[in-house]
């Protein structure tokens, strides 16, 4: 997807919201449990509830891949449901992905070819090469962990470089924002640090920013799009938890559909 | 595994070889690409024809996720064939995770309840959150990337840090080590970055160091003995492609069997 048509659809549908569909298996609700692929019929049910609320959806690889190959292939399958009753979306594999080169391009085929997202979660650590594979796709992004909303966020990334003095997570996005454009290339941006969002807009204006963090990470909204928004809103926030868990009841959709809806009104107004 | 039972495999086996199962589809020689399992099939014979030669084999995630959920299929009957018939390898799934704490919970999960490997690679980025479920599983490690092998190492593992003057690299290694023990984290440290093995060993002279960049990649197995050796070994020395891709006729086997034990031969003599 273009960046232009990603913020065709914010604007068609008056919202920046990211779902994530980190599907827990012990926490969807016991009567999904029963079926041979809880985990897509949960995302299923979640994904038709929300989607008018909603310009991305998020899965999170580690929520499959606990579940093995079935897990995999709920994943394959939950991505061609997106694909086939809502187009538009904008389909990002939270990966977080990060190799030498040969194996990246790997990588790169596994996300981009086989499962056709347009996007996938990239760690900077080892550098250039790791990133260089995926930025080859047509229409396709690697969205690099810049500053993350865990606890432990500063343990690394707060590491302030002799000289400039500036700190790890700036000189990752300096640095590798040479690699890609604001086509191709976008940055996690922890909700929880939501001023430091003003000093990474002077470095990149323009790229599109993928926050976490909001709703059970304790970010706030209005800080985020007051200091992160840019011209073409520049923002994909994420929800996880705080909608797909909304509830545990059998009425766990209609509940996702409201807390979205909830989302989108805010963010309607922010636009 | 134990640290101290790791130990007793390289002497018993007079080997710190490690195996890279890098197994890429379209390398692997052609009259196995009939099969439903060419990937399975084909490291099945690389593992017989090796096993004798090394302590540990490292299938590399992305090559396995590239052939979707049949892919991860192979990947774990492959794993549990290692269990069954060599249950004295140590097993480790280089798949440089990293993630935020609940998610870091569910991969380690994955890798260990399911998988059943003895360790993970994982990415230092985002922090002590990302590491420590992987520590949370008797016998089981976690192995941080430190300085890899990649030609983009450069590029953020050694910035400066300002006051202390260490590496990145350095800075990760001092600051994980207070996470967990030498019996239950390890370090990955690219063989092309032999000297500054002596450094590293002066912050943990007793963990394990994984070095991949042995053969392909161009590091010196004599160097890193040098350099990385401690009183354990502490050393598991990483070859892929140079023993599996060695020969792509029907005899591939018996020649990633002879290049092991060239590896081993010579790590006879360092030992």
């Amino acid at each position: 997807m273009k960046l232009s048509t990603l913020y065709e659809q914010i604007l068609l549908k008056r919202s920046f919201l990211c779902i994530g569909l980190d599907t827990d298996a012990d926490k969807i609700p016991v009567h999904l449990l029963d079926p041979a692929e809880p985990l897509f019929t949960f995302n299923k049910a979640i994904i038709d509830a929300t989607a008018a609320y909603a310009v991305a959806y998020k899965p999170n690889l580690a929520f499959y891949e606990a579940a093995g190959a079935s897990g995999w292939l709920q994943l394959m399958k939950t991505v061609a449901y997106i694909r086939q009753h809502y187009p538009e979306m904008f389909i990002i594999a939270d990966a977080k992905r990060g190799d030498i080169g040969n194996t990246s391009k790997l990588y790169a085929e596994a996300f981009f070819k086989n499962m056709d997202v347009d996007a996938v979660t990239l760690s900077p650590y080892m550098g250039r090469d790791t990133v260089e594979p995926f930025l080859h796709y047509e229409g396709k992004w690697a969205i690099l962990l810049a500053l993350t909303s865990n606890p432990s966020a500063a343990d690394f990334e707060l590491t302030e470089e002799a000289g400039t003095g500036r700190k790890l997570y700036e000189k990752v996005i300096a640095t590798s924002m040479q690699w890609g454009t604001p086509d191709n290339l976008m940055y996690v941006v922890g909700a929880t640090q939501a001023s430091m969002l003003e000093s990474i807009r002077k470095i990149i204006p323009d790229h599109f920013l993928l926050i976490p963090g909001i709703g059970e990470q304790g970010g706030s909204l209005e800080e985020v799009a007051k200091y992160g928004m840019n011209k073409h809103c520049g923002l994909l926030v994420n929800s996880s938890r705080a909608i797909i868990f909304a509830d545990n009841s059998e009425r766990f959709a209609e509940a996702a559909g409201r807390e979205a809806y909830a989302l989108q009104q805010q963010m309607e107004q922010l636009l």
